[in-house]
């Protein structure tokens, strides 16, 4: 619980409705998606504007309390469980658009505004903001900051990073300061801008920022092709790519996922494929048409059973829909699932894949492959049950492995869900001990007494390699 | 001089031949493409691989000797001039390009990689890199790491930054790391990558880099608007893209740059315009016709006198490469040619083009101005002579004028061509004392002897702004 004076100082900045420290608040507050961690917060605050969240980061910082930001908590790291107790930051009085600039192609947001909301604004204006985290319904662009997200679109369009061209910070110190602005263009001093975007709330508060938006592509087309071998799927991917067609989406679904899919969202999916590809492509109606041809052509080409272009907008929707559901369907088969996001280079998402089934048999345990192919960027999602512990190790351990598969295969432990408290005991597998040090030094320098988000990206101990050589 | 101990640690090191501390030499390395700023190095050292830059890292950590990473020195920010002297690193023996990856679509170069010839290594493979600075049939892939370089294509395609997906850094106390990969996602840790891009070496030293390709564009037009009126000109540029057109150029050149261009190229610009825009739209055919016949329209709207697409390639790289030569044409004409880059929201051209001709009218220097209009960088030009004193002030103080400007407008002291120690005291205009203090921070965690590149980035004084209330 908060020291009562320091309760009082809190209610002195934000006012006595914004600071809840009820059992109830601080249970709701206590975990975020991810599963199997929880840990309760002191209190819950919601600053009103940037010179709050100042004071509260100053108050904080003066008496060593831990500070945790957080959007709607949709992400998969445990990035916004209050692992050491503190202060969770709610962004629901900071939700407002400032402003769409349709000269410049720039809109300016609070972050605690939801990212589908932001994105049906700006396309009221005919505008496009191309991250489409699959949470993107209740996420907060915070939250979508603070983790980089990616999405379905990644492959052709880039992640969150690649749309920030400006931010307002708040240091634990008190300090504030803006990176940017509404500039194509700007190499005034260090990439602070990009150095807070995807760094988990682990080194400052981000108030406000400025993103990037582009034209909004002319039409768009859906394809679905049906391959009864894995490893034909996977080839298709790379060989579109080495073939210098870069679609918009091109998502994998293994047979696993397309069966609890179709059961969820019972689209009339393929449940008898091995393996499907979603294929999306946006543009010029001529060169979607062209690309099109050429995708369907490498698909047939690679042995699909059958390629088909979606009739409809409807029935393109209602495929996108089904993928963007494989979450939720997947969760519900079994009381707990672990959905994880190794990332390799595309050329190996073929022996990837065949490295997460053969794992999953080793141990025993159930993992359906689905994910954004194009980019290398798979979901291994395993379901299971926390209860039953003897299981849960088998998990962990098969996670294990597939984490140094991936970065055997020149890949990340993480993609776009970030690293957090889950991931943190893997991170210098990827970074090496060097790296690490970096960070290390990095997080210091903006927060000395180590406030920010604790417990999250540095782990208390390195998890040993379970694979030898990697 | 060097300490002839230290200067047999660096013998020992990278051999001999390697390390030069002629008088000749240190002269040759004393100055970058900066005018005004010079000073003797110690010695020039060159490694052959990332083990021994750890080393010589290692030494000079140790020794507190200065070490300044210098590609071709084309910079124009004094940001190679070796100001306290030390070591100056040149990457002659590390410019081998690695591998060009055309499945995962990346090309992986050493530090002293010639810019143009690993664009043409990867154009032979239908493969495209879009950053195009100026300079780059000199300028080495370190350079344009460390100052991350822009160019003509940036509007479109961004700049350097945008188009790194892993790196390897050497930090001063020897440690060694590699961040990202071939990964078109990675949130594994805070982005190191994009903190050492454009971190004018004050940081660390990067000794290799993954770079992304994207495939060529299928083709490519050219057009040249000609203006009578310099407000025309600018309204045309935001209107293009608030008209949701997004050209791969978009180039701006005042009355006496084009004067002073067709001079230097001879191929019948039209010098009795006021201005002229220089535009290109590449991708598929009929998007490019189609985009070419909105502008056209636009700039004719907008009061062009007249609108020409060029009849062949040959003119349009006739056309584009005048617009490169620019500054070598402007540089003929007087003893000194300061080039700056003020850059503004797009949306803020015109007011800044105004802004800069009343200023040098104020302090009676001669400025030409000609930049990326599409993305609001532009390149304010003085004819001077750095050894007429009373002139160099007023060039000075009209320049600080501008900087104000430029900030006052939402836009920043640089745009692609880095802060150095040329343009280190205004950088507090532009992030405040709290931003540089952050910057400060993040200095001393990575390099806390201060040998990478001192006097850079960070000014002994700030200076006082000219313009109240900005």
């Amino acid at each position: 619980m908060l020291d009562s004076n320091v309760k009082e100082l809190l209610i002195g900045i934000v006012g006595e409705g914004n600071v809840n420290d009820s059992s109830e608040s601080r249970l709701a507050y206590s975990y975020d998606a991810t599963p199997n961690f929880q840990s309760l917060p002191d209190a819950v605050v919601m600053p009103n504007s940037t010179e709050e969240v100042r004071k509260i980061l100053k108050v904080c910082n003066d008496c060593q309390i831990p500070v945790v930001p957080r959007g709607s908590g949709t992400n998969l790291c445990a990035g916004t469980c209050p692992t050491e107790g503190g202060v969770v930051l709610v962004f629901n009085k900071m939700n407002r658009i400032l402003e769409i600039d349709e000269e410049n192609l720039t809109v300016t947001v609070q972050p605690g505004t939801i990212t589908q909301e932001m994105i049906k604004a700006v396309e009221e204006k005919g505008l496009f903001y191309p991250p489409d985290p699959s949470s993107m319904k209740i996420s907060t662009i915070g939250g979508n900051l603070n983790e980089n997200s990616g999405g379905l679109r990644g492959l052709k369009y880039g992640v969150t990073r690649d749309y920030v061209l400006g931010i307002q910070v708040v240091l634990p110190n008190g300090n504030v300061f803006r990176t940017g602005g509404k500039l194509a263009k700007d190499v005034a001093g260090y990439d602070l801008t990009r150095l807070f975007v995807g760094s988990e709330g682990t080194l400052g508060v981000i108030t406000e920022a400025t993103l990037k938006l582009v034209p909004m592509p002319e039409t768009k087309k859906t394809m679905l092709a049906i391959y009864d071998d894995i490893d034909a799927a996977a080839k298709t991917v790379s060989k579109i790519i080495a073939n210098k067609v870069i679609p918009a989406t091109l998502e994998f679904l293994d047979h696993p996922t397309l069966e609890v899919v179709e059961d969820f969202a019972k689209i009339g999916l393929p449940t008898y494929a091995e393996a499907v590809l979603l294929i999306e492509q946006d543009g010029a109606l001529e060169v979607v048409e062209r690309d099109m041809e050429k995708i369907m052509r490498i698909c047939e080409e690679e042995h699909a059973i059958s390629v088909d272009v979606a009739k409809s907008d409807e029935e393109a929707a209602a495929l996108c829909t089904a993928r963007r559901s494989a979450l939720s369907a997947l969760a519900r088969m079994k009381p707990t699932t672990i959905l994880e996001d190794a990332t390799v280079p595309r050329s190996k998402v073929a022996q990837m894949v065949k490295a997460v089934n053969e794992i999953a048999g080793k141990y025993d345990v159930k993992i359906c492959t689905f994910g954004h192919a194009g980019d290398g960027n798979l979901h291994p999602t395993c379901m299971t049950d926390v209860r039953d512990k003897d299981e849960l190790k088998r998990v962990e351990k098969a996670f294990e492995e597939i984490f140094a598969k991936a970065i055997e295969l020149g890949g990340t432990i993480t993609g776009e869900h970030g690293v957090g408290e889950m991931k943190s005991p893997y991170l210098e597998w990827k970074l090496g001990r060097e790296g690490i040090e970096a960070m290390r030094g990095l997080k210091a320098a903006f927060d000395p007494n180590g406030i920010m988000n604790p417990g999250k990206m540095f782990a208390k101990d390195s998890r040993k390699r379970v694979v030898v050589g990697v």
